[in-house]
């Protein structure tokens, strides 16, 4: 019988997450300070987050130590299984192997709990009392709420107000962790406060959420803020999905050709693949995509510029792909992919063509997902869907080419707190929402005035 | 570092079911025609079932190879890990140790494919090509909606009309795996339309969608029903679980004193536990608990005596302990453990006193899980944290007598998609059950004309 899974035993679990800061051609630009516009420093971010976490977003080490109390925590669903995908393959009657990493095993159902548990374990370090966060469609709400219980912190959540009421399985993950879930926009904070006098029915956004997050953990006593994705440190943390899946493609015997993630703030998709830029960089031949929905089309149409991370313009300027933090997406079913903004390091990469973006429509990821669930089992969250149509391109082009190609996808996370979102498709009301050009020139509107990055490029303005 | 998960590698898989038929003690009471009230032979039981899995419901054979196609299917989550809950113990501060098999890890969600893909696979060679069944709780229906996507074969559901309503996200998993699935009673059968002239408002019971899927089984060309517990193959099928434990337990090094699994019709109690059964008959000591609610109390106060599986008496008297076939249980929050018999193999076991059957109130489940939640991650479907509750029951003995005690239990499935029991249970919502003695004995009238089993125990009606 053909092996379907390749496991590792946890004793060849990473013991370092890979930084590669250490390895970029280009250097990361700085931060900039929201009110000055100069370059942050760590004391600008210590009242955000704590200073071992500081220290991890700037560092130029290649290699970082996993704490075994980290380890002892990723033990409960590591090292993830590697998937052959032997009857995708057969439906699909391609020459291609397709393989997939299931992030989807966790107690929270995605990758999220990859930073979730080191971000825990390093707040608890510093002696943080209480972690603040936000949550869209609430995977990585639910994955801090669970770490902040395994580490015996407090957590609070600010859910985005159409989620909350959505998506109350979510909420009721958190609770069941221990967690405080609150819609978002509140009349908890000044940001919310602020939202709701302008609109009382406001929906809100990722965006409004973080700054409310901030906020609170700004004014609170013991209190930090945490954030799921965007940033380094957790870009690095999530290289224990890549690393492993590296070690495992090894034992399979083959290397891919191809390299696929969805991207939203970028999470994923550089846990799986940076360790395969690495091997790019030093001449390796494999190609590295980042699929976003075409309705939210970051990497794909918007530039690379200084922008906030937030709505209510709080959070230090980052250098990144964006359609600018004002920037609303159609009300398209794709999770955390829905961001105005992407990771720095993979803005980055674009911008030294390391990485290829690529954007998909909806109603082609839940033909994805659906095809997908009747071959392999497993029901995708709807973000995870991008990734897994994105696959199916390249083994259908594969067949049309003839070739035996290698093809390595994240499979991020499961859907089965969000089948609202198959609802609607089986019942015919999605539909594919391409953004219209003039849209894109007005949401970008907002960061013209904004420092440009050295490596900047307009793509998206023309 | 400790190893938390004890994962077998595929190739270690077992290769054949352990049917516990050929080792018990007594031998097992043959089912009775409804109409006759005469043993049933395979004529009685071809309209409902294909032949082969019939052969399999009355073989006497200890051991019956698993197809390499089954195996293959299989593959896509098993064998499945075994974890030490090393955090759980710490937080009870018990000197025991604590096993759980994670039957969860399935696509499905839960222990439930064990048999789904064989039945499909066994159907599929036999020439059936749509399968009619009911779910309660919806963990069957979905389970067994994949497994005919599998191998391509139609399926019909009859689900339970109150979890229908409640529980749209199970429906969704059922057609996303391509089956239709319908609310019982439905006016597609005569069973359905009887019940509904009598109710138009009735909420359905697990009773009454047997009879309706049974019914449309019989009256269409080429369909065949399933059901999901009970039945002889059933238990041998999910046999695997306890197959795989046992190997995993000896590599941990350790022999349970305590075998502990949730039980509503039986099937994943008896997967984990049959092969420790069977130890214990070659003189093993080690303790089997099966749990259930004590507001269906069908193990602990209901008689070992010939009755229905359903509620229209369509289907073959079964030898089993039951509360009586038009049995209603309290509204609880218990999964698939609400239903009014439970396996015949389970039964005899219980009479043979090789098995020990225990009650567990409501609040005292759901607050085990949620410790169990915020200690080793994973949020437990109803069912399931009966057995967790169980598990900390004699974890907690463990520390007052000072004995190392060694505990395995079968945690069957998540509850990620049953949010709602955990809702009500924060909410205040929830309360315990205890059945009244005249309950149990007015639901217990139905069965006292019926034929009596030789091993005959009156318990439940003093």
């Amino acid at each position: 019988m053909k092996t379907k899974k390749i496991f590792l035993p946890e004793s060849e679990m990473p013991r370092q997450w890979y930084n590669i800061m250490a390895d970029m051609p280009t250097p990361m630009e700085p931060p900039l300070h929201p009110g000055t516009g100069q370059p942050c420093g760590p004391d600008d971010l210590a009242p955000i987050f704590p200073m071992n976490l500081i220290e991890q977003e700037v560092s130029q080490e290649r290699w970082i130590d996993i704490p075994e109390e980290v380890l002892e925590k990723y033990a409960i669903w590591r090292p993830s299984p590697l998937y052959r995908a032997y009857n995708l393959e057969k439906f699909l009657d391609t020459p291609a192997k397709i393989y997939f990493k299931n992030e989807g095993v966790s107690p929270a159902g995605s990758h999220k709990p990859n930073t979730a548990i080191a971000q825990a374990y390093y707040n608890k370090v510093a002696g943080t009392k209480r972690i603040v966060t936000e949550t869209g469609a609430g995977q990585w709400g639910s994955a801090l709420s669970m770490c902040c219980a395994f580490f015996g912190l407090e957590c609070k959540v600010f859910m985005v107000k159409i989620s909350f009421n959505q998506k109350p399985y979510r909420r009721l993950m958190m609770e069941t962790w221990g967690a405080q879930c609150v819609a978002s926009p509140s009349s908890e904070t000044n940001a919310g406060r602020t939202i709701l006098e302008r609109d009382p029915e406001s929906p809100g956004s990722l965006g409004i959420a973080i700054s409310e997050a901030v906020e609170e953990a700004v004014n609170t006593d013991g209190a930090k803020y945490s954030l799921g994705s965007v940033l380094n440190h957790v870009m690095m943390h999530q290289t224990v999905i890549g690393l492993e899946a590296q070690k495992q493609m090894d034992i399979a015997g083959d290397y891919p050709d191809v390299v696929i993630g969805c991207a939203g703030g970028g999470s994923n998709f550089a846990g799986i693949c940076l360790p395969y830029v690495r091997d790019r960089i030093h001449g390796k031949d494999v190609e590295i995509i980042g699929v976003e929905p075409s309705s939210c089309p970051t990497m794909t149409k918007g530039p690379f510029a200084y922008d906030f991370g937030d709505t209510v313009q709080m959070t230090p300027l980052l250098p990144m792909h964006t359609l600018g933090h004002n920037f609303v997406p159609a009300p398209i079913h794709a999770g955390g992919l829905r961001y105005h903004g992407m990771a720095p390091i993979v803005s980055q990469l674009i911008v030294d063509e390391l990485i290829q973006p690529e954007s998909i429509s909806q109603m082609e990821t839940f033909e994805a997902g659906v095809t997908f669930a009747r071959t392999e089992g497993y029901i995708s969250a709807p973000e995870c869907n991008h990734a897994v149509a994105m696959a199916i391109r390249e083994a259908k082009k594969a067949k049309e080419e003839g070739k035996e190609k290698v093809i390595l996808f994240n499979w991020s996370g499961h859907g089965l707190v969000d089948m609202a979102a198959y609802q609607a498709y089986f019942e015919g009301r999605l539909k594919d929402h391409p953004l219209p050009e003039e849209e894109i020139k007005r949401a970008l509107e907002d960061i013209a005035p904004l420092p440009k990055p050295q490596q900047y490029k307009a793509s998206g303005f023309d």
